[in-house]
């Protein structure tokens, strides 16, 4: 770096420099517009944060849940509960100094027995993926911010036996299988605690800004 | 993993599984319902996987472009331009098995000088971070999908003589300076290339799948 850049630029553009003073200006208009008051108390500041990762307040409309979810995810992550995630783009979107319990997050996809294993069962990577879970599953936190067929693979092997997470975190993003999968968690019928955003909409963003607002509220860190 | 999970689970939800398919319907479905015509030929493909990554067809409504974007982007792909991001969620959305020249995907938010600089500064971590890119910005692709402060600091480091990228793929997203941003972006007056999404909508997912596309056109990897 130059000596010149220990300098900051000159002001072209007025915009807010102070992360703090950023986050609560977000907050504040997300607030402003959003309407939370459909939600239970206990989702008001996650779906603050669910917002604010995608620029959109309408969603309060898609979001579903069952009763105690928040409270079931919190409890998982205070008490340490390892976190599932379908691709990389959640786990690296999961503000590690928020985890208070140093939860151990998990990504298998890129386990080099995946490819076979989508091969064996002849389905997507995402969903065999979900295999490689087994010994972490049981209390666990299931985020999904990517792929329908993790998800739709993770019910059907709940079905089987496999153990139960403590809450599902379900947001498939796209066309092809995302609304489905959705209503598919939002009747599962093992009574699996449960987050998700109807429809198309979802993504990494969502579904890693999920974790952080479940994990510690709403801070104001440096972005 | 058990041998019974060796087998497929028993199919409980009527859902595509073979990813080839899953990206076909996908795009078919995004070229049915997306308004492309109003795009050049060389941002139809990059359009159809920015919608495929967020489930929003309309969002072509909001795309913004400089003639010749799109080559100059897969031109400096091609030639081995180094990839320089915001936030590690980009980094990690960029498919590796894409870029045919073994680009270098560099995000520097969490390098050790970064918090200290940022205090120098008075700005944003994201925003200080761009300082650390000027060694290999020039001819550079970047990817913002995160941050309007590193957008922004960007093109106030450029007016004084940072090195030029050739293309900035411009998607923050959020309430606080993303709209903002991205007109600046838009009307830069350096005649850098860019393409980018006006309004609040963006985020690493977007951004990730603009590189993606740009790099190698719409692939049906494994999902």
């Amino acid at each position: 770096m130059n000596d010149a850049f220990a300098r900051p630029p000159a002001r072209r553009y007025d915009y807010e420099r102070d992360p703090a003073a950023i986050y609560r200006q977000s907050f504040a208009i997300v607030r402003a517009e959003a309407d939370l008051d459909r939600l239970p108390e206990s989702l008001r500041d996650v779906a603050v944060r669910l917002i604010h990762a995608c620029g959109e307040p309408d969603i309060v409309a898609d979001l579903a849940w069952s009763d105690g979810a928040a409270e079931a995810a919190r409890e998982a992550l205070g008490q340490g509960a390892p976190i599932l995630t379908d691709v990389k783009m959640v786990e690296y979107g999961i503000i590690r100094s928020r985890l208070a319990a140093r939860n151990e997050v998990v990504c298998t996809l890129d386990d080099p027995r995946v490819a076979d294993h989508a091969g064996d069962l002849a389905t997507t990577r995402s969903a065999a993926a979900v295999d490689f879970w087994q010994d972490r599953l049981a209390g666990a936190v299931v985020a999904i911010g990517n792929a329908p067929t993790a998800l739709f693979h993770l019910l059907e092997r709940i079905a089987e036996g496999f153990p139960r997470p403590a809450v599902i975190l379900g947001f498939p993003v796209g066309f092809v299988g995302a609304a489905e999968s959705k209503q598919a968690l939002s009747e599962n019928p093992f009574s699996i605690p449960y987050l998700t955003l109807k429809g198309r909409r979802g993504g990494s963003a969502i579904a890693a800004a999920a974790v952080n607002a479940l994990a510690a509220g709403l801070p104001e860190e440096g972005r």
